[in-house]
């Protein structure tokens, strides 16, 4: 399998956290190297396994931020 | 395969669109007839196929609005 590689740039914050222990986290992430964009994802306790998740861009995250603002 | 059951309930906006024409929104969605939920995700045109995404409960939404707001 191709392997994945990741930076965890900022920890922005923890959104909930679950019996388990997978926290949904905001962070900014470098992917394979790249410039970092806003994550917003499932984790196993230290970061051990990642789950499902979605990547944005500054402009979406801004875009994001105005549609959450009108809420 | 199990079915999944959902319904857009409010379409809130579009964050980005790709070049073939999918689409980053989010939205208000019921999944199998369940109290709705924030979903941030990519879905094809006319929404025949949905992408990765993570959907939201309020409190987290919640939270996402607060830690956005301090960046």
């Amino acid at each position: 399998m191709a392997e994945i590689k990741y930076e965890v740039v900022e920890h922005i914050g923890v959104l909930s956290e679950s019996a388990k222990g997978w926290k949904k986290e905001l962070n900014l992430i470098s992917w394979n190297g790249n410039a970092p964009k806003y994550d917003i994802r499932e984790w196993a306790p230290n970061r051990e396994k990642m789950g499902k998740g979605v990547t944005l861009s500054e402009e979406e995250f801004e875009t994001l931020k105005g549609f959450l603002n009108q809420l």
